[in-house]
């Protein structure tokens, strides 16, 4: 062997991780005290007006050329910036409120869990206290189950905690950037931008980072107690993992409710019955609508991410732990993932630059190619963080755990390496050559790398089947001559096909992956997509602060222009949007086939047979759960809306003077409704996804489970994307023909015509599709996974219960 | 042992099945003959005058209570007759042009298809003719794989000609029957359901016998060249089933994709723009539309039923053949898949009966019982069938063949039976007593009737979503007030919803099955459920006959009491479609299974391991082919939808007088380009279909190919379900809201309200889903595994090239 251990000693990797997740910190906090030197709050009259007014002068020197971007408007209109400051604070106290709901109920549901695992995993061994014979190392004596058990439920609190911090985090300087966005947009488009990108950008360093750290925390504490023992050690981390995903159920499907029930319960009789423009102040769920962006789309997205994350972390260190890695006690190897993890937050750290510092937007049109240009140089630069990584953190020869047979992970040119020309060549080659000729041909390299690019791949398919500057949406927005009917159809078989490339890139890096180091590979590869996770959250979080600045702009009362300034931003955005969620669901497929891997290593199975019925039956159920769960999500939307549509419906009735604008509307009560009956509706789904892997592993057993998990994820997948992507093409295809930008969208429009109307329709079935069913999705193939991947020592020891005694 | 072997000696089976197949073909052609009574041709006029007279007479002595029943109308108008002769000869003859074109092109491909079997499977030993050691008997000598190859190719040419010769029988008596029903409406509603009934009963039994009769002869001729070789024999045999499913592609597909371009492009111009009825004469395409409902829902269904009932007796015969019938060489036993349709045949014989002759339809609401009556009757006959020949074909114990292990099947209580007390009871009870008790605990029999039970269950499941006599498409209807967005959200959200039992009833047929009998077992429940294909394609033909009554009676313009009826009619034609939707995938899936296993078999593949890469991508990507299927399905009528709204209005445009009616429009040109646009658009679906296991299995090999097989068929069974569940509900709906029948319909209609708008939105998404896309992955996932079937030797040998190279 040419490098028999890590280049990086234990000690630098103990000092890279902290650093790098300090550093991430860091400049989240940096990006939100330049975020904050914006202005909201009512300051001492004279001050704010002078100020204004002197902004006012500077930005009539530049010279007005292009009015989106540099004609300034109304900058010492002070009422506006109370009017903001205004709106700004109900949206915060609204999304505040509805997360202070979410996690009474989020915080009983832990307890309640909590406890659960505890009991479930300490009874494994009957709630001994004795020290076992590990499983995997042979000759060494592990930790009791019972500590394992207490372990676990730690870890499941601190990632559900973390998850919780960061979701609020990020709602918080959400609507902390919305108003700023707007009042920003009054200098100019480019200004706006950057606020707006920065908050997003805050939002993603903070997640990134403090998931890395809790992580990295967790693991040296819980070493503490766990010394040698790794297999318990980190065994007990997947509880990170379970705390993580959980709270992303309420983020995303209670967040995912909410925004939906108040957005089409706010359009059925704002739009519909009363004919008032979207965003109108009048109508009493315009701020519930503005605080659904910020909670489904930030906190639950980010919620979503993180749970992948942490799940793709802890399934990889899991297999690794009963791997080489583990059993010779290698550290820097073992932190691999969170290596990778390390140089990710760098790696978007100097991407951002590129968005806030070294290059800046202008004009309207380079708007989303400047996000666009994000995702390729994140990609870029991580790839040869990636080498890196490969190259200091791993050793030159590994064996990777493989459902009970051992693989030996090497250089394909082993052989070549070995053999007498090799060592021959090499003497005449200098060190760093050789090394470097190793990095590119070391196979976790390719692991990782393969997952980075695939979620690029799909990314942009996705794009291509959302935006409309492509033909599929625009033969969509086509198809409403003939109808809404014909638009339903158009869209629908859109979403169907718009399925193909992703899940051939799914299935190119898993073979890649799998074929290369088993799960392991795997996991690394869903931690690869997820690398740039801070990049792809900062675009994604810049979407809804758009939306919502726009909002802010209508309800404040501002000028046409400046309205027009935040709807370019916006429109940029939901191609982001769309990215993000294509990107959310290709690494929630990687991560669950990862957590399946690791479940099925931990539960002591070898082969997962589709030629035996308990597995096949599984396979069919799992098959048609995400069927189920989708019927859910999407009867949840339509009665949440209702209800909304009530309330809506009751205070135009009751409230003189409403529809006049004499008279404010009561924001707050249709705020609790939303709040309450996303609440409640998310019960039933949030029940399928938690109770079936329980059921089925208690009753079944691991084989049907097994089935059952890989049913759910190979259907799941599909629909998700399908979904997301026919909602995001509605969308586009209503915005093509209201933009009206070529001859061939004007020929459709105006806003009002037959074929608008039809678009309108398909934009609104959309809704639920793409923010609440489809990515919803996502967390039910990946919560299933994480939660049998916890429980899977109990089945192994008790499940199967009605197989056993029929 | 009790019995050593089977009770019915060789000789009676071969004379049980062909008696029974002849029996079936004389009861079809006693209903034809009873059909042919009503006149339509027009006869001498003094002669038919008097005639309609005397029945007129008749009716006006029974006293006009129930007009819909008892008062006759018209029925000496002798110029109705006439047209109704014309309609109905223009719609046979633009059926006959449709299916001979479709022939054309199918006769091309099944050519090329069939030299491409005999070539792929004669190569194996390199096109040697000497005869090779077995693979299962052990010690004897087997035909050699160029006998296999020629007799697979004819098995091919037979199935597919059966196919077609049975569904163009049907749609003959289909359009045969339409106007004779028509004109039987005017005696009453009783009169015209019997003539409907039995011309389904014509093509329900045509089929069943027919396919069971073809298949008794070939194994018969075939055994004359293979002798002692069952393996070779029942290998060849399953070429029959690819045939029989290869015409179903055209059947299903193509006529899928016909049906509905002519029912949305008559619709788009004539409903919407032109506003014109239903039907009316004036529109080009009304022809078309009526040619649709005969080659879509009878030729179609017709084909894919047959294509069902062929492969799992194929799946279930070649099992057989390398399990222990096969290679004891026990005739009877091993004809146990026969005698079961053999038995079917006499048992839906008594079935028809009950609503021909036992029992007399007299009223409106006894129509839909009367139907679903015949679903009950037929399986709790079918069960006593299934009993009796379990125990008279099988000998007590034998052994299946699962996956390189044997599987010995008997009975549960086979240890009691060996006790030294049950030998003490045995001799205390009389030998008929004893033989009923092991009916009852033959494992088989449970398979099979698990199959037949559960096919009822998913039959009543989509009943009670598709019906409007229930809560469900209620809801749907109700959720049209708030627009056409919340009811499609509704209609989505119903069909994924019910998918659930259905998926847990076959699952639980599968593991039943699965557990007692290996695929054997599978393969005996999917013929279970088709055990009663007589009568289920008896009232699913019933359907399309009365909508084409109605569409009759409309265009010859007879009084709106006679189309009162004929609606009556056809409103419980579909419901009952959807229920032979249901039993058509619900049998589908469990083929695709048996052939799936029969597939692995054959291929020498003892596990399918979902832990490894090339399933697991196996998986994956099956999974995504029902999108990527459907999506080409609906894109396809939606293409040729519009190339029929462009003829539509081009003749609205260029004929004068059209519109007023004094110019008849040219039906012709409509008929045509629905059968070239449906024949082109057929080419890529079909494509996918042909080509996917042929290149998986040539490139990837076989156990891609499996994972492939497995995820399509989970995957795509839940997108069939859901998908003609949707769209029956969504047609249901609107129908109740257009019928007013409850103070609640009342509220939402009447024609042209803003809901009713609605729901006509609705139901126009739901023709394409429900039609052809969901119909139509039948077609894939049983299609692709006989396919698989029928070339598993030729990929066990050579496939999987990439892989090897690699």
């Amino acid at each position: 062997m040419v490098v028999a251990a890590a280049i990086l000693p234990e000690l630098a990797t103990q000092l890279v991780v902290p650093v790098a997740a300090a550093v991430g910190i860091a400049f989240a906090v940096l990006q939100w005290v330049l975020v904050s030197k914006v202005k909201v709050a009512p300051e001492p009259r004279g001050e704010g007006g002078s100020a204004a007014g002197g902004g006012a002068g500077a930005g009539a020197k530049d010279g007005a050329s292009e009015y989106l971007i540099e004609e300034e408007e109304g900058l010492n209109d002070h009422n506006v910036v109370l009017k903001c400051a205004e709106i700004q604070t109900a949206i915060s106290e609204g999304a505040t409120s509805f997360l202070f709901t979410e996690y009474k109920y989020a915080g009983g549901f832990m307890t309640v869990f909590a406890v659960l695992i505890f009991v479930f995993l300490g009874s494994i061994e009957g709630f001994s206290t004795k020290s076992q014979p590990c499983h995997y190392s042979v000759g060494k004596t592990c930790k009791p189950a019972l500590a394992n058990a207490a372990f676990s439920t730690i870890a499941f609190v601190l990632g559900a905690v973390t998850s919780l911090v960061s979701g609020f985090l990020g709602m918080k300087i959400a609507t902390y950037a919305n108003a700023r966005t707007t009042l920003e947009a009054r200098k100019g488009v480019g200004k706006a931008f950057i606020v707006a990108f920065r908050s997003g950008a805050v939002m993603g360093f903070l997640l990134a980072a403090s998931g890395l750290f809790v992580l990295y925390v967790a693991i040296n504490l819980f070493g503490l107690y766990y010394g040698d023992d790794w297999e318990g050690l980190f065994e007990a981390i997947t509880g990170y993992g379970l705390g993580g995903s959980s709270m992303a159920l309420f983020g995303r499907v209670g967040g995912g409710i909410y925004t939906k029930a108040a957005d089409v319960g706010a359009d059925l009789v704002g739009k519909v019955e009363r004919n008032i423009p979207e965003d109108d102040p009048r109508n009493p769920a315009v701020i519930a609508d503005n605080v659904g962006d910020n909670v489904g789309d930030i906190a639950g997205m980010g919620s979503d991410l993180f749970g992948s994350y942490a799940e793709s972390s802890c399934a990889a260190l899991v297999v690794a732990s009963i791997s080489s890695f583990g059993i010779n006690r290698e550290f820097t190897p073992m932190m691999y993932p969170l290596l990778i993890s390390s140089v990710g937050i760098i790696a978007c750290l100097i991407t951002t630059l590129f968005a806030t510092d070294f290059f800046e937007v202008k004009e309207v049109d380079q708007i989303e190619p400047a996000l666009k240009k994000q995702l390729i140089i994140s990609t870029a630069v991580m790839t040869v963080g990636i080498a890196l990584v490969s190259w200091l953190g791993l050793p030159y020869t590994f064996t990777i755990f493989n459902f009970g047979a051992q693989k030996t992970v090497h250089s394909w040119y082993c052989h070549l390496f070995n053999s007498n020309l090799y060592k021959f060549v090499q003497t005449l080659l200098i060190k760093f050559m050789i090394s470097l000729h190793l990095i590119f041909y070391r196979q976790l390299f390719l692991c990782v790398a393969v997952g980075l690019w695939a979620g690029l791949v799909i990314g942009f398919i996705t794009e291509y089947y959302t935006s409309n500057a492509y033909s599929p949406v625009q033969d969509v927005a086509d198809s409403c001559r003939t109808g809404a009917a014909t638009n339903v159809i158009f869209g629908l078989a859109l979403g169907y096909k718009s399925v193909i490339i992703p899940i051939f890139a799914i299935a190119f890096s898993i073979f890649l992956s799998f074929s290369l180091a088993a799960m392991y590979g795997v996991a690394v590869a869903a931690l690869g997509m997820l690398s740039t996770i801070a990049t792809g959250l900062a675009i994604d979080a810049y979407g809804p602060i758009s939306d919502n600045a726009g909002g802010i702009a209508e309800m404040a009362g501002m000028s046409h222009r400046i309205r027009e300034r935040t709807d370019a931003l916006d429109a940029a955005g939901n191609t982001t949007a769309a990215i993000g969620k294509g990107f959310a669901i290709g690494s929630a497929a990687l991560v669950s086939l990862a957590l399946f891997g690791a479940f099925v290593s931990r539960a002591g199975i070898t082969t997962v047979d589709v030629l035996t019925p308990n597995v096949f039956i599984g396979l069919l159920v799992g098959a048609m759960l995400p069927y189920w769960f989708s019927a859910m999500t999407m009867k949840s939307v339509g009665s949440a809306a209702l209800k909304m549509v009530e309330e809506v419906r009751r205070q135009f009735n009751t409230i003189p003077g409403l529809m006049e604008g004499t008279a404010k509307p009561d924001y707050a009560t249709c705020v609790k409704i939303s709040t309450d009956a996303s609440i409640k509706e998310m019960i039933p789904p949030g029940a399928l996804v938690m109770l079936t892997p329980l059921i089925v592993g208690t009753f079944f057993g691991v084989e049907t489970l097994s089935g059952v998990l890989a049913g759910a994820l190979v259907s799941g997948v599909q629909i998700a994307i399908s979904a997301s992507n026919t909602g995001g093409a509605w969308d586009n295809a209503k915005k093509y023909i209201e933009a009206g930008a070529s001859e061939h969208a004007k020929s459709l429009g105006p806003k009002g015509s037959d074929c608008h109307k039809a678009a309108v329709i398909g934009d609104t079935i959309g809704d639920p599709l793409k923010d609440t069913s489809g990515p919803s999705l996502n967390i039910l193939i990946k919560l299933m996974a994480v939660e049998s991947l916890v429980f899977a020592p109990f089945f192994a020891t008790y499940g199967g219960i009605l197989f056993k005694y029929l």
